[in-house]
């Protein structure tokens, strides 16, 4: 049975907080591919195909011809950011996309501009950005309601989605104020320093029913308070932190190893960068929040519990080292000590020459157009099938994260094909042993 | 609804043509689990546990506890080899293990005698063995059939399974006489030389009902004539070439990269190996028979007909060098070119310091315990469940293979849900969004 | 005391066999220096400082302010090549370049443009080329030098030098016709299919009293013939072979390892290229050339007659495979194994991501500048100072080739500071221990 | 001119602060060498040759029979350690040598006992011995002397060499009280914190006329009033940090790269190591002791005053991670940007599987056999030619150390030659060049 799915007309505004390397990659990028010079490759809402029925019916359409997915068309760009430049300025500083990759959309580069940002440094002591709002949180919260609705009236738009691509904030934990909407509201009139700057960026957009998917390892909508908004509004929300780089590569091999059931005693991943993000990480309370989001995949995936003798002595350790020489050209090198058969060791060694913002880019994109289509299919609060996206995907209260990138997939897919009156997909294939399908008869 | 499976009874034998590397790395492992002083890491049937229910039931138990398989206990070993060499001799030779843990089961080992084999040196030209059958194929034939009923008999067995741990084949394409039955047979009385040894194993192994799996990437089985014969005596077959090393990696990782709609724009994938593998694979024409085998799966996997974009142009190469300082030590190195956001390419190196045989081990114990159990429960012709395994699954007539692994690992979990009448997975995880389930009921 | 050399006044003319990817790096390269665009950085002769007298001195001037070597402005390019593009259009099919570092040079590479060249396409399977002279083997000689002599005066120059820098020739040994110049002679005459076609080029220029350099692994000067007709006419040669990636790294490392006894039991080097140098050696008999050139190293540097415990049993193999993925970007794995103390083994695993003609064009500058050096100063033959650029290094019969870069080095530097009146440097460091000194006085 | 060294006549007493991974190592290797049981690898006392006059005349004889060194026979062990093991037990803790290498030097190795060791806890926090002397750091010191004389009388030994194997000590920099031996002394006896434990050794040492070479990077010997002292009563001394692992590998890479004028602007090098040594180097302030001493080789061999254009820039960052499941086998990766012809990047990525102590244990035997040759050779103070052996160079003041490998090795050969009265070796190779002789002549 098909849902009721509204349709994707009209225009659909896409909000950015911070507009740096990942969210200019994405604006040049759909702006390039609207052009029709380049491909959104690494975008599975543009370039991914989706099996449909039997393996015999040959049915594999593109998913954006399957479900009803703004167009690129559509978007209307805007956002945030603690620096002014607008985003032609913002893409050439950021040196991800070559010049002429740049040169050729520059005008509607040069037409986003960012609206001031709210900002406390004390979130991310290494960035001195002053394009920023005053003002106590509550009245910045206004404030940024205010930024919202007028960007969507000014643009005449159908739909707005925010997706957060701005900075790692200090590490903390979720405290009684973000326990309940009502005291966080309370806090939030007091101006309590406990509440991020990105909790703003949410709050405002679930007050005005407008998705909000988290690119970075902040909390921001990973509590209570949020969760309790978003279900009240009727609105989707995703977090948290792009899964990109050595945590995609993660999420792929330890399920396979663990598909064969081999043991896993050490896995060493070290990181070099030298973008912006790798200066904000510098600093330790920063590493911090991303080590934690970066931490947890493997102990889900490699499940010490359910399998003490694989996995209970896995000694796993990340690092993340800042490196001018290789700018956004992210490199990571994991070492991965396994054992298999009567105990006997082996080693893998993974050296990814990635590239962060080229990874990420069409990450953002797929969660801003899926968080649309969530919304418009009537699913609020957290959207466990787009777990597929993130790092550290949020869960209900009890239930733990799957990060096993396979079974993300799996989820997601059968997700679309469940809300679109599909058959799920199990791979169970009888047709090779009729004398199974005979019993069944 | 639970199907009707026979108890698993009495004593397995488990007759393995090649007592090489593989083969007495397996009987020593599990020798050596029976004495209580290994694991049997890498063993999906001994290691592995299955989810079952909805994931709040928190039900994981071990596939051998789940579905009724042969207990380690009950397995007795048997085989034929070129070289007269008993199981403890040939595993000092192949340098696999450490002295201590050949040592600790030196009685078992020297306990297993090979059977003389059936051998013609045309399909194996760098090995040199004497103990060999003489004879046309047709008396070779059966004397095979001879030696299993022999076997099973003087051991009071009741139930046996083959496994193929012996050498690559030189490469020869199927032709008229493999086309039926029929034509074999009187292939076979006129001693046709494009009958390769390894047929008549399966051959042999076929007509008394006995299951054969096949761990090299000879055609063997992979005839039409043997899976007539196997539909004809109710027997399941499985094939071909045991998937591990530089290939597990690879269907680990392409349908990672494919997850994400990231392009690949080139594989290459090299491999050094000193063991007698490696000395027969330096025969170029064994080793295009290696090749055909692993080449398959990235053009399965990273499907350039679905996703011309991304992988029309996929350029795949595979070398396989054999290098004596390495000995059982199998190690490769990949460089695999990628391509992501507006065609920006990326490197990913994997450098995996593997061990052959300690991989291919469990997976040969895992297809002799599956095919008894498939046998047991009334499946017979081509396991597509056990393709999980294989290099190169057999497929039946015009379908693709499936060699993403993660796929095959689901299809092989759904196989003995669907068997043990439990309910099928597929992630859906409806729970989190209640409006949905409230517009299902 | 200082040797009498003639200054560097006038014109130098550059003449070049191949104006392919290496060639055309070259040139735009150095035109590019010459407008203050880039630095020739890998250039010994441009970039490298020696270091004169005592270390307190702290005399460490540029080489080329210390030895007089020809301007870059005073540089003439020509060539030969079997293509009829221009410098302009072969460099922009090489795709070595960035677009806009051959555009800031087009007028200078448009306006070279190549004669035809010598060719026998038995020689070099793989290419097809048809910009090529007629007649027998003696007729295309006396056309080089007709095509030699030409170029000089037409462009006024005062001396000219030839660098090999085309496509390595099939393999094959010398033989009687290669012996002595008379028989060389002769067998020219007879228009003998043994001579290889860059034999003409560098008896051309021998003749002529051009110095000549051979950038590929072919025989060219390396026979007897040719070390005749080079002292008869005090003409310098050098070769053979670029030394270039792999190679580079594996003469800076295996010395390191033999500075501290450490034994290598093992090396395999595998290249991935797609230029056309990498279609050309997947000719298997143009492999053997490459392999014979670069086989050569280890042995010579870990030498198993001085030390049989520590390099007695290396095995060392070589693959180069063609993959055009890469393009101009060769790039190299190894996989060394050591051993130390009381034989404990270790690895070491080399990735080298580099850039085949990048790395070969200062080398192919040097070269040409170095032997008009030589020639000025006097120095005919074999010219074992420049070993130091080469991968296979030319000798006088019986004496072993030193392939120790670091040596290479001292050879060639002790040989400037010779010339030009320097003392050695020894690094003895007497300073250190006044005892001695005393001693000595 | 041969110098007059004293021949090495009976037996040598090397005492080891610090009985852990690598003095076990070493004194289980000696032992087992003495009894042929297997080669003493990476020594270059033992396995090193040396060539001697012309290349022509073949003499390369090895470097023990060349030069007067003591005999392995000939040596006696001792030593202090904060752990009561003796060496038996202290060599099965530190997992270095498979289990059979050190039974069959049991009853040797339970032979040697440990001295209690001269501690104090604020110079390594992450250790807890308490097999340590108590009194203050003068009565230490006596007590030490005493040590030393007992153990060569009660073992009748002719001479006696000390060679640091302990931990790295926190960071601190040379003070006032470092300057003269006269400060120094003063300080001893008012027990004054700012001198660390190792400095009580080497005091005794050299006071005594007993050569101590310090294999951690502990300053120890490099402060003027140990230099002072060491001139005063003859006696060589030697440091610091023995060059291992991937330090070797830098000063043999990096000295390559520079040869051939290429640019360097990034070297991000990492490491993961489990053993004790690990441990002590995961508290910041140890670390950063180690991370001066490894820093400094990069920037004396690729020299950015003398060659700005390529070393100017140069990024160079080092980390060490505890990393439990590699134990004793550290393991490096290290990243190298580089940039050639025209600025045009490549890279190099090198992964060494190395054995700590496996490579310290040759090195600590040849200092100590060198410095017992140097002094009976009369050397006194700083022995810059045993570089050769060390992270960071001890230098006279104002001089720059010299880092490179290959260097450092010309000026231990040449120091050899020199004192036993053979040539040096400059590599010029006149022979090629009559013309140039003839002009000599």
């Amino acid at each position: 049975m098909k849902h009721n799915i509204k349709p994707a007309e009209g225009k659909l505004g896409i909000l950015l907080p911070g507009l740096g390397a990942v969210a200019t990659t994405m604006i040049a990028g759909v702006e390039s591919v609207k052009k029709g010079l380049t491909q959104p490759i690494g975008s599975l809402t543009q370039m991914g195909t989706i099996r449909l029925g039997k393996r015999t019916e040959n049915r594999r359409p593109k998913i954006k011809d399957f479900v009803p997915l703004a167009d690129l068309n559509d978007i209307v760009w805007g956002g945030w950011d603690v620096y002014s430049d607008n985003v032609y300025e913002a893409a050439s500083h950021a040196q991800v996309l070559e010049r002429h990759h740049i040169e050729a959309v520059k005008d509607q580069l040069q037409a986003i501009v960012p609206m001031k940002a709210a900002f406390d440094r004390d979130y991310a002591r290494n960035l001195d950005g002053t394009h920023v709002k005053t003002g106590t949180r509550w009245e910045m919260a206004q404030e940024l309601m205010e930024d919202i609705t007028n960007f969507k009236e000014s643009n005449g738009l159908d739909r707005v989605v925010i997706v957060w691509c701005a900075s790692t904030e200090v590490f903390f934990e979720a405290s009684d104020i973000h326990s309940t909407l009502e005291k966080f509201e309370e806090a939030l009139k007091a101006d309590d320093k406990r509440i991020a700057p990105s909790m703003l960026y949410a709050y405002a957009a679930l007050k005005l029913g407008v998705p909000f998917a988290n690119g970075a390892p902040n909390l921001t909508v990973d509590i209570p308070a949020m969760v309790e908004l978003a279900k009240l509004t009727g609105t989707p929300i995703a977090g948290k932190d792009f899964k990109t780089g050595q945590t995609l590569v993660k999420t792929i091999l330890a399920p396979g190893l663990a598909t064969r059931s081999l043991g896993v005693s050490g896995w060493f991943s070290t990181n070099i960068l030298g973008n912006r993000d790798g200066l904000v990480l510098d600093a330790p309370e920063n590493f911090k929040t991303k080590e934690v989001s970066k931490g947890g995949v493997l102990e889900d995936i490699l499940n010490a519990d359910d399998q003490p003798e694989l996995y209970g002595d896995l000694y796993h350790k990340i690092r993340i080292n800042y490196y001018p020489p290789h700018g956004d050209n992210k490199e990571s090198w994991d070492n991965i000590d396994i054992f298999g058969w009567m105990g006997y060791k082996m080693q893998i060694k993974i050296n990814f020459l990635c590239r962060d913002s080229i990874l990420a880019a069409p990450v953002a994109l797929d969660l801003a157009l899926f968080s649309d289509f969530a919304k418009r299919a009537g699913m609020s609060g957290i959207q466990e099938w787009l777990s597929f996206y993130l790092k550290s995907p949020q869960t209900a209260p009890g239930l733990p994260a799957e990060n096993d990138i396979f079974k993300q997939l799996i989820k997601l897919e059968n997700t679309l094909r469940y809300l679109m009156g599909e058959d799920l997909i199990t791979h169970l294939g009888l047709d090779y042993y009729e004398e199974l399908v005979e019993v069944e008869n």
